[in-house]
């Protein structure tokens, strides 16, 4: 018989049920053995979703770690606690898939590093959705093939649905802020088609509140356009918005010297147009999972895959650290409305403003 | 001084006012001398409108044949006078561009091209506004150099905007029918891009009313589909329909052995987008003035051009002729729901049912 | 523990192997416990693929049916074994996922009806992957809201992408031709937009052969158009084709009183945009599979859910065998030049000419 | 008889040709009655192609003033004569159509505007093509309308296609910079969408050399991004670039509270699609007079209009100058490195580096 990874998941909000279920149902070569949260209700979901399955069900983490036979850990709980139940899963010798973002501190971030980096017989996987998106991939090898020239610019956006609630006023307390938070993905499709080892030059941002005045007391926007210069002739520039009308709007264009892709500029959430007395109408993605569910999908074959076969992971965990660096220097840029600049060497040549 | 081609304008109905305008402001090589309409309404328009410029008005249509130094005339009154006036104005000598249909029977648009044969120095023109669209020029043009193999399928669709009225209906009394008057372009788009001298198979046609059950009393359709097989090997098969919701939806693909080439698939009215909470939405074309105004602007300045300059036209009189037999051929195999067959020389096999 | 579907894969094929992977690795209430071939290629590739899952390898199809606790057998060998097997396998009281056709014979067809209406308690299916695609889905659930009015025209297309071979003429020798062949998935979307009760008026067809001339010895086409009249206002008409350039392109128009919808009218492979020195340009799915892939895995979970939960099926069996009659009648009219009609209760009411 | 507007074009290079063709015959209000330019080549085109028509030839722009009975001028030669022709056209109490930029220097601009001051009874317009572009006239009425809530964002693109010359690095000698040449377009996009009366916050802009390494002699760059903060909560960003490989892509997103425009999003250069072996395929305008083409016709009829009939002109002289404005200060922070502040009433806050 194949051997199935034994697999476990941390957290079962809403990521983490989908997560949960990716394992249990999409991805053939694992087993979902066990789930962990504290909250009752959670379990009490997992009780009768998963334990007809076979899976066990653990209110505290670490006696999960504990599982007989458990291999590998998907860290999908609260983002405080991604960092520090990767780390303890690290130190239990589990492989381990985590939620992004790591941190939004990023001494944090680079603690898990050091970890991972004390264990490379693991897998440590920090995910990038985007990174398992057939679109993007489709691109990226059209542009790693010399599609395109060589890519000069990137332009990409994260922009949310807008929602009547207060929901982004209160994520907002513990997001890092939407550069960090949401333009993180533009960040690592920057990393991805610029290069792991692109260097900074300069980094600023401009924001505003246009529907959430309570963003300003996180010291958040709705509205963000950063812009990173790289060393080395290129250029990313990203807008970040919490209030489209019509859903999910991520989009992406890699501009070459020769030739440019476009993701999802033409969004579209099924194959259907309406013919209507004001027009032609196409419905776009409501959500991220909307957009992205298949490569959640992906994300879990793959990182099956690599354990299993001791494949090498698709991107390595520092590009996790590098974007949420970015990110939060974004941010900061917001927060102060200085221009942040870095010398050929990556080191920062202005210091903070606080 | 250029040389300015003396032309007049017969009938100020609603096309008809607007080929006046074409001549007086958008074709700069035509001068509008004189316009004439039975209608003291239409003559009080071109009054206020037309005789600021210094172009003469006159009720009578022969009258206005007599003007001095007149050339050419733009015959764009009622159908029943396409042909007669057409025929007197070749008698006198002049060029002529008529409007759309020569008429809706087939003898007397033989009687205009055989007028028009006797005086061969004359340029006549009866106008298919879809040969002087710019899209379709691009589409023949590639199609003629061999860049989609043989053509060998055409579906081509004129699709008029629902009206909230009875005007369909009363139109319908003498429109010769949906496919006389409307599929009509579309068979002569089969006729351009198969070659003027195909020959007809067979012809069959189905409908429905749908919305407008009084176009039953003239034996017609507010939704008509159509076949027309060519020997040779080709089919064009047409719809026609009355109810679109969004606006004039015109579509035509050219299908050939080694590639396709669509037309107006994706209609778009301008080139905004409309993100709203539904969707992204296009608006698309009202009328087929709305799609094709600038095609008969083209078209009033290549006929100009033709007359001054001595050049052949872009197309026979004699073609127009033959959309107008097929045309009523696919209205008597709706009626009779007979299919209609010829042989190879054209001919007919089977006899017309009453 | 959870009771999962005991199901036996019947033909290890292009197609049959897709549907042991469907059924083995993306319906996760099912299992794949057995399958069978007569080839023993197909069933190395078993032997290597599903075998380490514990799926159990069959030569032949009646000792699989033995398998100990088989419930459900899905049938995709050859289609001459469709209606034999899934008769056999009704006889053996199992539920049956059975390949389209049914048969390119009529009376085959309705045998297998027949068999399955003396077993009430088992669920039949023959599959139209149409049905479980979401954007078709998502179109029928607008229409059926009445969104847009009621249902008056269906335009649908299935077109190949060329192959530069001598597949589809290999294929016509049995494949009942290509409007049994293809053209039945857009009759049957007509059965379902118009309602599976339609009554059709007359049925009439044109097709050429424009690169396939071999087609011509088994009475097919490479290209064809054909026509269905229903009872009561409705009009579908079809175009099939084995020559399209950019891939396989499934597109349909549901045209109502007060709307429309297309499905797949701006066919799209990925979201992925190239910008290149001729223009923009998007890639389209290359084969039927490309495009309705995902279909199919929604296939094999709800006719497992329909098993296990005891569920109406989504649609009926005998649908099948009514889009198979209209399809041949479009044959048998293509061969014969004839227009076929039907009286208001659906019966010919000219005699098939040979 | 009607009153035609005496009017003479200054300057017959390019851009100047079209001028004095759209007013000889796309604008039926206006008589072009002279011409000059120095440029003896100039003056022969002049001679076979408008003298036909009755138009004078001059050498000296003086001179022509001098005609009698003129009007109006239209000012279109080399960038340098714009301002000082404009204003000795201005003194000779003519009315003024002058081609963008007045001028590539703020205080020269300026004195323009105080010469078109003191004769407040002249006609001067320094045209932004956009600004008469009937897809940007769609968008702004929208949005003018509250149709998308508050406008906030506007992201706009001008994008020429690469051109294997060294046309861009002659160019860039006297352009003024990409930002000022080209993003002023978008940068008046922003003034005319989020009001006139807009005061710039902050100013920052980076770019890079990808084609056009000789651009770095004038200090400028073949790809940029600029970005202009708006006191009271509105972001403007701006991308200009000399390589697109398509063609001539301008782009406008205008994202207010509650929706968002786009214009040329979706560029086409016609309604046609070319469905080939690679997937679907549309074309783009190569050139920004192929898309805006029709745009400088209905500004030449519309100058001449609110001449003749002493009407508003739709926007006013000064917003040139503060476009230019604008984008000699993206240049500068280009140049500089550094993010240009301005205080709520405008003021600059940190001096200007060298």
């Amino acid at each position: 018989m194949v051997r199935k990874l034994q697999v476990a998941v941390s957290g079962l909000g809403r990521m983490g049920a989908r997560h949960a279920r990716h394992f249990l149902e999409k991805t053939p070569r694992a087993e979902l053995v066990a789930v962990c949260d504290p909250d009752p209700n959670a379990r009490a979901w997992a009780q009768a979703n998963l334990a007809p399955y076979g899976t066990k069900i653990y209110e505290d983490f670490d006696e999960m770690l504990k599982h007989p036979g458990l291999e590998a850990v998907c860290v999908a709980g609260i983002t405080t606690q991604h960092a520090p139940q990767t780390i303890r899963a690290i130190e239990a010798d589990k492989h381990v898939l985590c939620e992004k973002p790591l941190s939004t501190d990023i001494a944090t971030c680079e603690a898990v590093v050091e970890a991972a980096n004390k264990k490379p017989h693991l897998k440590v996987l920090c995910g990038f959705s985007r990174r398992f998106d057939a679109s993007y991939r489709a691109a990226f090898e059209r542009s790693d093939n010399g599609g395109i020239g060589r890519p000069t610019i990137l332009r990409s956006q994260t922009c949310d649905k807008f929602r009547d609630d207060d929901y982004f006023v209160h994520y907002a307390a513990h997001s890092g802020g939407v550069f960090v938070d949401a333009t993180v993905h533009d960040i690592d499709l920057a990393l991805w088609f610029f290069g792991a080892d692109s260097i900074v030059k300069s980094i600023s941002a401009v924001g505003v509140n246009a529907r959430y005045p309570g963003l300003a007391q996180h010291q958040d926007v709705d509205n963000g356009v950063g812009v990173v210069e790289f060393w080395g002739g290129r250029v990313a520039y990203f807008f970040a918005s919490r209030m489209m009308a019509a859903g999910q709007h991520d989009v992406t264009e890699i501009i070459g010297t020769h030739g440019k892709l476009t993701v999802n500029q033409n969004a579209a959430n099924d194959l259907v147009e309406h013919h209507e007395p004001n027009g032609i109408r196409r419905e776009i993605a409501q959500t991220y999972y909307d957009r992205f569910g298949p490569a959640f999908v992906t994300e879990s074959n793959e990182f099956t895959e690599c354990v299993l076969d001791d494949k090498k992971l698709p991107f390595k965990l520092s590009g996790a650290v590098s974007a949420v660096k970015i990110g939060a220097a974004l941010q900061e840029a917001l927060r102060t409305g200085t221009k942040i600049e870095f010398n050929e060497i990556g080191e920062r040549i202005n210091k903070a403003k606080l």
